[in-house]
């Protein structure tokens, strides 16, 4: 019996019709127009319904849920959702009342991995390693075929790993995160800093001089064309990268490590960084055997790894 | 009923009846005269017969060898153990057949974590990260109560993650491995180099000129008093194990975090630098309940772990 996927984010609520195989058989989605709790649970369940009624009227036994936060470990309760603006929200329970099935919850990412490992780039593995490179920088430990989610639900935080001590301030509030240099959001910051000092010629020409359009593409671009300072910022951030994954490969000894995420799918100098960083860097008894593989499942990873979890 | 613990070091074997609370009931100890490893099963045989009759001739279920190598993941097959010279030793079948008991063969560290899990500074969580330092550097990752022992069974290396690209050449035969500045082997070698280049007066002092009198305690001595290579020396290897250390905990979120070997026991001073960079360079969330303890089963917590893990 197929199971019902939720990916929640923080502007619109997906909800799939998932096969036991992880075959989207119908999907929709609806955007948040409110943020209260009751409010999102409802969107949630009309995304739901009409998922369910676009599958035919298929039944479902389970749920489960991939949302953008801290969740604590076993409640479904989310602790902190940003993008929601939610502070210890019982999903979970919310949710399990509304639909009426069981529901977990559990991070975005997780999910996302959960989906890779069972119906894309992770089938067939029970080791894997996942890096997720966007406007931020996540990864998630699958070990013995079991998601790694840490005593307080908050394992995979690649991008608050420290690089630099007392380095450059993160949107977490700390100093020196790998994602401070290396996520897009932190990227694009840092590339809107030189581009406003007038140090990136290659920058201002790529961009019309106007630092809305900067993207992490354009950062490659520039950096590739010769531009000094972009070049510095992408290096930088690609080094690390690069670094940081190979050292997570040495101890975790994966046997497969897949990179997604919107810069490492769309900017093939950074993911060229990791890929050789992890080859030059990760212990050789680590890598033997490693299999380095592109996330297939794009955007359905998580609406995927949500309905797999909900099983 | 009780199982039998093995701990196959370079130079002894010892075994142990151990009761299922974890509690050594009998135990003894034989020297490795001969590396083949007919020998050498004959001598773990010799030490486990030994402490089954030192126990009052204790029935015993199960057997499980803690060996310093690296074993292949499920067969029992040591791989390789540098101690002992051997490459691709069945050593699980062969000890299985001689003892007339099911045999099962983990990394030293590994039992020696699964010791500390299940009867010493663990007991109770079921997400621990086991860092010892001491000749070498490793660690353990134990996640949702099983051990992390990675594709290939090699997990858990810290001491051959990177620290610095191209940098200090390692045991390993790769550069810039943490164990290279960090381990105690390498914290010697380091300072034997300081003081036989007349930099290190300090040292000279300690060891009245003789470097075989390095340990990493007397490199800790001079450097905290005031000998500035021994301090530089000091100080990098124990902001470099901090950081380290600190980023495992950001990524794997642990309920404990348990530090044992002999430097980080004996040398306080690292020690320090360990509980401070935890302290300071983890995440804020990855840290939130993280408890930190010192190993407490000493030299007993691989025999204990690998007994435990052979019921």
């Amino acid at each position: 019996m197929p199971t019902l996927g939720i990916d929640l984010g923080g502007t619109n609520a997906r909800a799939a019709v998932v096969d036991e195989q992880g075959r989207i058989l119908a999907s929709a989605k609806v955007a948040l127009t409110e943020r209260s709790p009751m409010a999102v649970v409802e969107v949630i369940a009309q995304a739901a319904a009409s998922a369910m009624a676009a599958s035919g009227g298929a039944q479902v036994r389970g749920c489960g849920v991939g949302a953008a936060g801290q969740i604590h470990r076993d409640s479904g309760v989310i602790a902190v959702a940003p993008n929601l603006g939610w502070r210890n929200v019982p999903l979970g329970a919310l949710l399990a009342e509304r639909l009426g099935h069981s529901v977990r919850v559990v991070n975005d990412l997780a999910a996302a991995a959960w989906g890779e490992l069972h119906a894309g780039a992770g089938r067939g593995a029970t080791d894997v390693y996942v890096v997720f490179v966007g406007s931020g920088v996540g990864s998630c430990v699958i070990a013995n075929n079991q998601l790694v989610r840490g005593a307080g639900g908050v394992a995979g935080e690649l991008g608050h790993t420290k690089v630099i001590p007392n380095g450059r301030r993160c949107g977490c509030g700390e100093l020196g995160c790998l994602e401070a240099y290396a996520g897009g959001h932190n990227l694009i910051a840092q590339a809107r800093e030189v581009l406003l000092a007038g140090r990136s010629p290659g920058l201002a020409e790529l961009t019309e001089g106007d630092p809305s359009r900067i993207t992490p593409l354009t950062v490659e671009r520039a950096a590739e064309a010769g531009d000094p300072a972009a070049r510095e910022l992408h290096e930088r951030a690609g080094q690390m990268l690069g670094m940081a994954v190979a050292n997570m490969v040495t101890v975790l000894n994966p046997a497969r490590l897949i990179i997604g995420g919107g810069v490492l799918l769309n900017c093939p100098g950074i993911r060229r960084y990791v890929v050789e960083g992890v080859q030059a860097l990760s212990s050789n008894t680590s890598r033997e055997g490693l299999l380095i593989a592109e996330a297939e499942l794009g955007d359905d990873s998580g609406l995927i790894g949500a309905a797999l979890l909900g099983l």
